[in-house]
């Protein structure tokens, strides 16, 4: 349903086709700063890929905050915050009633929800219900920030494209590295190499998937709550939410399957008076609880269902099959704006665990 | 914690060196039969590869249904039952209270419970807090079963060998092939050398990892709930609870990052008065719902922690590097017992959903 | 915090003063109608006494339903609605920051929540949050008839006026007697007494409380989760998030304290095919699961907290007594405008319980 | 269903006629002091009285811990305790099944669960299952005390005897007013009344219902979480679960409905450093949350349902009135050992809502 979290606590709201989307977020303490600019960017990290780099700045995704925050400080009250639906175009969707798009929701939402169904834009479905949860991720990250926790996620992949990312690296130098291109990989070369292969998918009518990376550097040890709400349980629940995530992965994750204990295992040793593992094929988890190491999740996004080319379905009212073409305009690649989402899934995942377990006050 | 579930709803107890373990059910209503015989027969496949077919039969693992069955029949009370931990050497792990353990929860554990933690044989987080869930899973399947829904896991691989399975196969014909061989890998060629990659680690003193594929047949359309609870995220919740899973990926899964959005997107069609898919891309489920095609998941598993293999680690009391010998006894692949904890899974996540949904009643 | 409800699951938002309040409320399914014109309905009944009757109508308390419902029909997305605040005077609480209101939450929630509380009109803990139950509430007796089940509120007493009523009318008649007035009160002369008792409190610068009771007729038997979520629990937990409702009882309630067992106990016989009780003792509820008579709860409302008479308080800047004066516009008894919250409570309670029951579906 | 609380979680097992009843106990860090003789004592006051006094002790209702507590300290895990069924007689309950017992769950949970349902001695309906409860509450009760919180509870009437009882006094004192006889009413000449209503009803064949109070003394002000779990909606959750229970009230209750809101709002005033009230009509709670007097709840506890006298029923097998002479041991009066099952309410509420606010940790 619409709501995650004991301690923070997200309800979203809205679709994407009605009038706004946003998020009722609870359990943030009265006094503790809410830096509206701080949320802004991380919206705008969201928006689509060139539009964030074009010079004629359109008013979309302009972030109010409804409740609980006073002079950039929140009041102890659920924190209520919108961004309005400024381009709808329902109009758009009248076709897909009767004809599902492959990919998408709507066939299951059809026999789910019937006639009322409304599947404009994906209603509930749509990418744009994770406006909530970027926005809400973002207070989670700046409050992890306190306890020394960073959380930074980038493209590791698109298409056949990979880059070799060095895990060892310092988070910020990480986060230095991802921003200094529009596609968010730290290897400027490789994401110059990304953006052709998403240029080359639009001029195809097609789309692109790829991974995304995300680190969370300064943890606390022993977060966590087993048995179920392992950190593992929580981030995955949370990014499993998030449409298009088909994979998600944890330290050496699928690699694991091949390797023996001896190289799996994480030798622990002291680095200075610090507990340290040699290697991290853990990701930063064991037994569900942190360990200390940097968390580290690898989630498959899946490529753009909405494309521009032909693709073959089922008429449900005339019980034959067809062709469609999918109305509306067409991304070809969203896995850049997957990583704003994707550090809102690990933050809000943590911060919520960490409030649990009393690591986070 | 120890409870997961909203209908369909499972509380594990115990210990792994305490008296016994367990579960609580709740959600099965009245006048449902409840086999003991299949359980325990669920129970059975979990232990240990070798001891199976061993002559021998030892008393273990033998499930004791408490409360909420009479006759074979659900009183419609909450299902309590048990196993006795009859095998318990405590002694064997009073060395790791201060030299944790590479690969166990030992580490984390011992800075979130301090010294009053019980970590014998991993204490909650060992892998035998998963017979409760066996038993559970196995309770949801037989009901799943009523509407059509068939669960069944296989090992798809061991280490550096995969099998190549055709997923189009009846799911019957899968697990007969799967249950003609005592690694659980449904292609016989392809199982005899796994085992001997499992006899391979276990001379060696090491241990292999894999993969498991969970297939659940027969499917209603349209389970799921939007926005958090989609399928996905109710399975992979569950998954990350098991200790040893390091990855989820549902259908192309990781691959999905590669393919471009025409490939990916499932086309839909007509076979006879049946939508139907012609690919399975999205492993059954769209925008978090079901769309009618089989489910399919597949889990990473790691490699056994425990090794009979000298590790590096520290001694934390006198803030020392050292070597471990882990006590207690090894198995060297616990790949084919996870499968039927990671059926119980996906049961017990899709009998929750479905009841929710209204799919199963 | 700000959400109740399983599969009839209520998210309240917004705050006396901030731009509006409203609700998300989940789980009703696609294609139930939702008519907007019987939430407003609802709504008009909470307003105050005396403002309903005025000719001048002002817009006041208008419902927007801003997702989930199209052309009165539920789409089976999240419902969202809310009403405007219009008549915001923030500054009328100035003055309550550092001197605390009798009766009020200001001093608990400046302790909780320091100072940045926002405590403007109550903030989150006023009865303005309770516009979005109201109309949750409606929207769940709405679906509720359809199985039968209609709920009626009613003021029994104001001050130290009480009427009696006979608990065996049909329920329809109760309504119809109630809402012949402007109180609620099913007897016309009480009620004129009852008119009279909240005149003179305004005159004096006064409050009066009273009693509500709530009868649900019609309820199937067997409604309720044994232990901890009993009918009663679920009624008593939703009354008591209500502001100004100190005490809830079920049948005898309080009365059942001075009576033996022999005449408590309610007696089974046949009328005509049907079992029924001979008295209604038990409120329609045993053992936590409806009984198939009227479910009948009673409800304390304490007298209005705002009043315009000096009380004394303390200066907690200054360390120091004071009298304070409250601010604001004062509403002499709220007791009928909490009878349709306390029927929303009601209804919402059992509906949760129906959906999961079977009985609602 | 079986599971309570968010932080500090209780989940009870077992049945009255089953082999055991029990508890699951989440939330209770590791380290923390667990005192089995101070669950026994606990326990020992639910047991009946008049036993309590027997030289010859049964060895019934002996607590065993099973799990999560080592040298009488928690380990972290969740705590698993159980106290056997020793004395069932099921052969008792035999003919219930189609003659439903006036003022008992059976006829309800018949029609609910149908023919499996297992109504041996209530069941999961028996007040047998609050001996979880009470060793949870008793856990609770501990801790809180550690942070300065005293629970206590008495009896206050029992039948048409009331005793009048000094709020203010000390609630050490209050506690050994109590204990000093063994209807647990701190004023013994009024104690001795008690028992003989008690004894009359036992003479008669009958049985007499009460009121309870419980007091906490030493609360942190701002405990509570708003709307939905205001401290009188967890406390009464809970209290309603509890079988027995048709009433709860806190401060003034019922009798606020006759006060106005000049006298009923508690006056602030500076007592040395500290705020508190002049009266405590809001039983410590404003607005949903502590307001650091001391949280005041009653509870109307009905006449117990089984006696021995016949009673008018009807035959479901054969569809015709009859009459049942309920069978089995009765007890005339609950209402002295339903006070340390509704001290561990009160208890556990406030320990779960303290966590929740960061007065517990």
């Amino acid at each position: 349903m619409m709501t995650y979290g004991t301690r923070f606590r997200v309800t979203l709201f809205g679709s994407s086709h009605g009038p706004e989307v946003g998020a009722v977020i609870e359990g943030v303490p009265a006094g503790r700063p809410v830096d509206a600019a701080i949320l802004q960017s991380a919206l705008d990290r969201r928006r689509p890929v060139g539009r964030r780099l074009a010079s004629r700045r359109q008013e979309e995704d302009r972030l109010i905050l409804d409740e609980g925050v006073e002079d950039g400080v929140a009041t102890g009250a659920p924190i209520r915050l919108h961004v309005a639906n400024t381009d709808v175009r329902r109009s758009d969707y009248d076709g897909i009633r009767s004809t599902p798009r492959p990919g998408h929701a709507d066939y299951p939402a059809r026999l789910r929800y019937g006639e009322a169904a409304d599947l404009s834009g994906g209603g509930i479905f749509s990418g744009r219900m994770t406006v909530g949860l970027v926005a809400a991720g973002a207070i989670a990250s700046t409050w992890l920030r306190e306890i020394g926790v960073e959380v930074v996620g980038y493209v590791r992949s698109i298409a056949d494209v990979t880059a070799t990312v060095d895990e060892g690296i310092p988070i910020g130098d990480l986060r230095s590295a991802r921003d200094r291109n529009e596609v968010g990989c730290p290897d400027d070369g490789v994401a110059t190499q990304m953006a052709e292969r998403i240029a080359d998918a639009r001029r195809a009518g097609d789309s692109v998937g790829g991974i995304v990376v995300v680190r969370a550097a300064g943890i606390p040890v022993g977060i966590g709550e087993p048995f179920f709400d392992s950190v593992e349980s929580a981030i995955a629940h949370l990014a499993f939410s998030v449409p298009a995530v088909k994979g998600v992965e944890f330290g050496a994750g699928f690699a694991s399957a091949r390797m023996r204990g001896s190289e799996h295992n994480d030798a622990f040793y002291l680095d200075g008076g610090t507990v340290r593992t040699r290697t991290n094929h853990a990701g930063g988890i064991l037994g569900g609880l942190t360990d200390g190491m940097d968390v580290v999740a690898r989630f498959a996004v899946k490529p753009t269902s909405s494309i521009a080319r032909p693709q073959e379905t089922v008429d449900l009212a005339r019980r034959a099959g067809t062709t469609i073409v999918v109305p509306g305009r067409h991304d070809p690649c969203i896995v850049p704006r997957a990583v704003p989402v994707l550090e809102a899934v690990v933050a809000i995942a943590i911060a919520d665990l960490a409030l649990r377990s009393g690591a986070l006050r």
